[in-house]
């Protein structure tokens, strides 16, 4: 069962006190370390059981791990690999859970020693929520982590960052980071904005005449401002690209509803369900 | 208990199912007729036990009626609302459950004979099923129902509709019928659209890549087609205007991220998630 004796933790919010919790209960790691810039959310970690221990000194933490996952913002990742980087064994494998891959890995792999060992991961799993206090163990049940190798990655621990995801109950899949920033700009990063755009353009005298439908689709708008900007900024390309795909369908809706032409409007409705439906509830 | 001796719902579908349902389990009605085109929609109906009888001819049912409730396609409300009003007795009194109320109330307004009750409703509840099959007595419960009564409306009418929304559970309001459909432009109908361009523009091969928050933003354009495409096109303007609002919110956001300006990308994120956390999960 154990694949790790000992496993670091940095950042132990939603995605890190998850990772800790999933790790817990299918027992994988002997000892659970949380390193982090916010004491008291490691404390908060701690006294929910979620880790076995704080390290206020990452130097005493990170020579003991086998495995190290970044769980921080986005625009800090970069900074706390290679920080860590500097400390672990060359057998300990490095991994990140951040939403963007390509200027993450780009700067890792600038600035990582020869013989340290990364891997870029982003578990495609979370909620508009943050805190150890929203963690639960099964967050990663049946979900999609992306893995994604560079030719400078080193294959057998590309293999144990599947390994390790696979235990927790993700399926994993191969990706380059270009190519998972272009894939997520669709998927969840112009989502995001769109539903900003719903939410943040609705005259506040109609709140009341919101039901779920409206509800559902603003959902992720509650997402931190904060990290959303950093996560934008990362990739802000393909979600410009995202973006003018959604504006056109947008287009096209505007021209059948300016021409009446109920034939067009279904055409574009049914385009639209055929592929929602395929998605399941 | 009893409000009305004989309720007929033209329409068993969702909303008319779940109109007798809720009626039946409060015993607000001694017997639920249901009329509509879809014979075997009503059979269905009758044996869910959500009606007491089918009237394959109308002409039987409406001059019993002590309220006529028209759960149809909004392109088919004024006319059923019509045609029943040539059957019922001067104290019935005549409404429906649209989605829309401008078009609907001016062609009814228009035809209804000068001792004959109407006022229109929409009750703000429903999902993006169909059918009795998934109706239910509590769909209205706790939920808003809009009803929207002009200067030609008997006073006493608008009464008895809104007590009778009351007594399946909704609270009700009055809004003249644009004000209405103004309102649920923005709240409704804009975001059907913008659910729709998300997911009619995604790459099919990136389908595997969704997670939780797109399926949430997307949901609303799993609704069905010809339904939607009716409710667009008789709140044409209004939606036009609304979605002038969300294109220029997503204008900002272009600008934003083709400038790197952190501060107003924040800003609008930011005042996006404030409005969203005011509604509530």
């Amino acid at each position: 069962m154990v694949m790790v004796n000992t496993l670091v933790i940095v950042g132990v919010g939603l995605i890190g006190g998850s990772v800790a919790a999933a790790v817990r209960e299918r027992g994988l790691a002997r000892t659970i370390v949380g390193v982090g810039r916010h004491l008291a959310t490691l404390e908060r970690a701690n006294q929910l059981g979620l880790i076995d221990e704080v390290a206020s000194d990452p130097a005493t933490a990170y020579p003991r791990a086998d495995m190290v996952i970044v769980c921080t913002p986005v625009q800090s990742i970069a900074e706390q690999v290679l920080e860590a980087a500097g400390y672990v064994s060359p057998h300990c494998v490095l991994t990140d859970a951040g939403s963007t891959k390509q200027a993450i890995v780009e700067r890792i792999e600038a600035g990582l020693p020869a013989d340290r060992l990364f891997v870029g991961s982003h578990p495609m799993a979370g909620s508009e929520k943050r805190g150890p206090e929203h963690a639960h163990a099964r967050l990663f049940e049946g979900r999609l982590v992306v893995v994604t190798p560079t030719p400078k990655t080193d294959p057998e621990a590309v293999q144990r960052v599947c390994e390790f995801w696979q235990a927790v109950g993700a399926k994993t899949r191969l990706m380059s980071p270009e190519e998972h920033d272009r894939a997520v700009a669709r998927t969840s990063h112009v989502p995001h904005l769109v539903a900003a755009a719903l939410a943040g353009s609705l005259p506040k005298e109609l709140h009341y005449m919101t039901a779920t439908g409206f509800r559902d689709t603003t959902r992720i708008a509650a997402g931190d401002p904060e990290l959303w900007t950093a996560i934008l900024l990362q990739n802000c390309e393909s979600v410009l690209d995202g973006l003018a795909s959604v504006e056109e369908y947008l287009r096209r809706f505007r021209a059948a509803l300016n021409d009446h032409d109920a034939a067009a409007l279904q055409d574009l409705l049914l385009e639209a369900k055929r592929l929602r439906d395929a998605l399941g509830s």
